[in-house]
């Protein structure tokens, strides 16, 4: 079996959505890359009703996703054991590292990921916990429901798959893999409604050029990421103590 | 006319996804709350070929977005002035702050968001700077386009125009509104699994329950967002020492 994305939710409807088109979409549908499944997490309700919901314990608005049905869902799936994601405004962060960790053979990422998008006002603790589910966060802001979210995860595990972006989508130059933000970029024409190439970029010395993309880098970052900035100078920091212990 | 999201992409067969489903999508498709509308950058190409992209000016892997044809895109736009999004990861993250103001009528954001999705290693600088983009990031991991990180800024967006949610899916308990994480939530029944509902949440003591609910959201915060939790102990101190003051 390729790579599976499982997703449990209440609008299989919503998929694929970008997962079904460009070199991602043509991996899974034309080149069997990795696979795209949904499960409606209706259909595991036991309420004549078909009702999967409850009102909160302790009172407040909205409902709660019960946790026997979503614990149904997730145990319906068979095959091997897969890294759980609950999308959850809740949750850590998404991070490359992260992604990685789900794709990475060695944690049992190969076989794929399990997402479950939750509606309403989230999803009962008690099976969060039980199955162990990790809760992951795209932003802090507030979603009506994980689809969307879930779709962000899926597609940054899919396309570390191999083969499944083409040479032009390099991996080669990618961004947080030293905890900086990428560098900006400019293609032809020169002048754009009087705006030129920066001069360096047309010099044809990489070296400058390397130099002068390092230097934006920090700066974007330092600007836009203090969170990252203040991370990437602890780490440098570490590094240059390192160098001059020896 | 209703807030319109307007999406510039290569690729509009990804949309509706998930925003065509649930009450985000009966609010579009059968109330007439808001306006989803696709914008093919495919079709603003001057070059015989098609070409949308380029390489990238000093050199690297990749293709470059060309900024001409972004322009025309943007500039084929009619109607009232909207703010200008690009998903990127080299962008200010998503936050709900950030989406109140895209909602906000005084910042004309009533009219609706333009959201511009990248493909290849990211689109010419000089376009974002002279149209006045703003970048926004879902979270620290690299992906194939723009169009899933699309779908959740928007999302977030529309389940804030007025008459979208149910009264079901309350606003009133919101994440992100004083910096701190949501608490854990639970349902009936009342043992799952052998794991039982907190006691305290059964106790109908209205106080004790938001004592308890503040310090799950405070721990889970401190644990998983030492960020939003650094920010938070900072106003909080403020706070305090203005009271003090007094």
């Amino acid at each position: 079996m390729p790579f599976t994305a499982t997703v449990l939710t209440m609008f299989p409807d919503a998929f694929p959505g970008p997962l079904g088109v460009s070199l991602i979409g043509t991996a899974w549908r034309e080149r069997g890359l990795w696979e795209l499944e949904t499960v409606d997490i209706r259909a595991f309700s036991t309420d004549t009703r078909g009702f999967l919901d409850d009102t909160p314990a302790g009172g407040g608005p909205g409902a709660v996703l019960k946790a026997d049905v979503v614990a149904r869902a997730v145990d319906s799936l068979s095959g091997p054991k897969r890294p759980l994601l609950y999308m959850s405004a809740r949750g850590r962060p998404l991070t490359q590292a992260r992604v990685k960790e789900w794709v990475s053979p060695e944690k049992g990422g190969a076989d794929g990921i399990v997402v479950l998008c939750g509606r309403f006002e989230g999803v009962d603790q008690r099976v969060l916990d039980a199955r162990g589910f990790e809760e992951v966060s795209v932003g802090d802001a507030v979603l009506a429901g994980g689809e969307a979210a879930a779709m962000v995860a899926i597609e940054a595990c899919v396309r570390l798959i191999p083969g499944v972006l083409g040479s032009g989508d390099s991996l080669s130059s990618e961004s947080f893999e030293d905890g900086l933000l990428e560098h900006p970029q400019y293609t032809r024409p020169r002048t754009f409604e009087g705006l030129d190439i920066p001069e360096v970029l047309l010099s044809g010395d990489h070296k400058k050029v390397d130099q002068w993309r390092q230097a934006q880098r920090e700066l974007t970052t330092r600007e836009r990421r203090p969170d990252l900035w203040e991370a990437h100078s602890a780490k440098s920091q570490v590094k240059s103590a390192k160098l001059e212990e020896k």
